[in-house]
């Protein structure tokens, strides 16, 4: 027997989501189908609310409800420190740091020449911008530490450099709480290197 | 910074659905606020059209887009012999199969005492009154082989035998494809116990 065709539907719409394979979205599928109307209900409602709320601030290209951001309308917080991450996910990973008093911008990815992201698929060129607005004496450079965000970091660094805006890299190491066996040779030369004396 | 209420509440209705975790409904979360307006309109309607059209049949317990089933009504399939299994899932696994022309029964789940699901919680008295319509002479029990499904197995098989019906259970062995070297030794002690001459 064939699938019903709305079912197979529904698994071919959920299968474009990242992360999720066939068999998933098949699981997905005949789950929703068995959910309450009620369920189905809030799930759609929390999607659709979420689309419409949600925009990027002006500033930063962050992810929030108003335009600029709480963060970027905060004025205690220290407008001469700028914090660039990849994605509104690392922002908030940042944030919850809050010895962190500065401001962020986001730059939507990563370089990757493999996938074809250039410079100008990503907020560079709004990033340089801002930094000649002429607040900014530091500049945070927190992307990720795997080839995509080192590239992206090396990049921006070179850009940074040349508007006479001290640029800086989240340092590297072992990660707290973490167990040496299991740290990978890259990580523990980056922790040798970044030793300290106690 | 917390994240923004309607984001949260996207990612607390996507992580209710089963093998999706906290990190994972986020990333879904913001993947749906990056599709376009298109995608999320298509994948909503995959939902709600699904979720519409999709019912039970009310003779096998199939999903169908018609009850009965198109399955149930096929005056062509051998009426005399009728394979259970747990989901519709496991419908669409089995009717691959072209050389089995019987039909069906869903129980819709199998028993689990330690998660509380007993026999009234599964179609266990449904299948019992299809039975007793008398046209069916051999059923074939294809639950899973896990514990679960094995419980079901032995629970069903001596309802049905009261019935002086036949009951077979799939048989076990080998995976066809698969390598001696990966499998269990409960699966190579069935398959001995099940072995063929040649």
């Amino acid at each position: 027997m064939n699938r019903p065709q709305p079912i197979e539907r529904m698994i071919e719409a959920i299968k474009k989501m990242p992360g999720i394979g066939y068999k998933m979205a098949e699981r997905l599928s005949y789950h929703i189908l068995k959910m309450s109307a009620y369920e189905v209900e809030n799930l759609i409602f929390a999607i659709e609310n979420a689309r419409q709320k949600i925009k990027y601030c002006s500033v930063c290209f962050n992810m929030s409800e108003s335009s600029p951001c709480p963060i970027c309308t905060d004025s205690e917080r220290d407008k001469t420190t700028l914090c660039i991450v990849e994605t509104p996910q690392d922002l908030i990973a940042v944030s919850q740091v809050k010895d962190y008093k500065g401001l962020y911008f986001v730059l939507g990815g990563a370089l990757s020449p493999l996938d074809a992201i250039g410079p100008n698929d990503i907020r560079i060129e709004q990033l340089v911008e801002r930094l000649k607005e002429g607040e900014v004496k530091e500049a945070i450079i927190a992307t990720d530490t795997d080839s995509k965000g080192e590239t992206t970091a090396l990049y921006l660094a070179e850009i940074i450099k040349e508007l006479n805006i001290k640029v800086t890299r989240l340092g590297y190491g072992l990660p707290v709480g973490g167990d040496i066996e299991y740290a990978d040779e890259v990580t523990i030369s980056r922790a040798i290197a970044g030793r300290k004396e106690m």
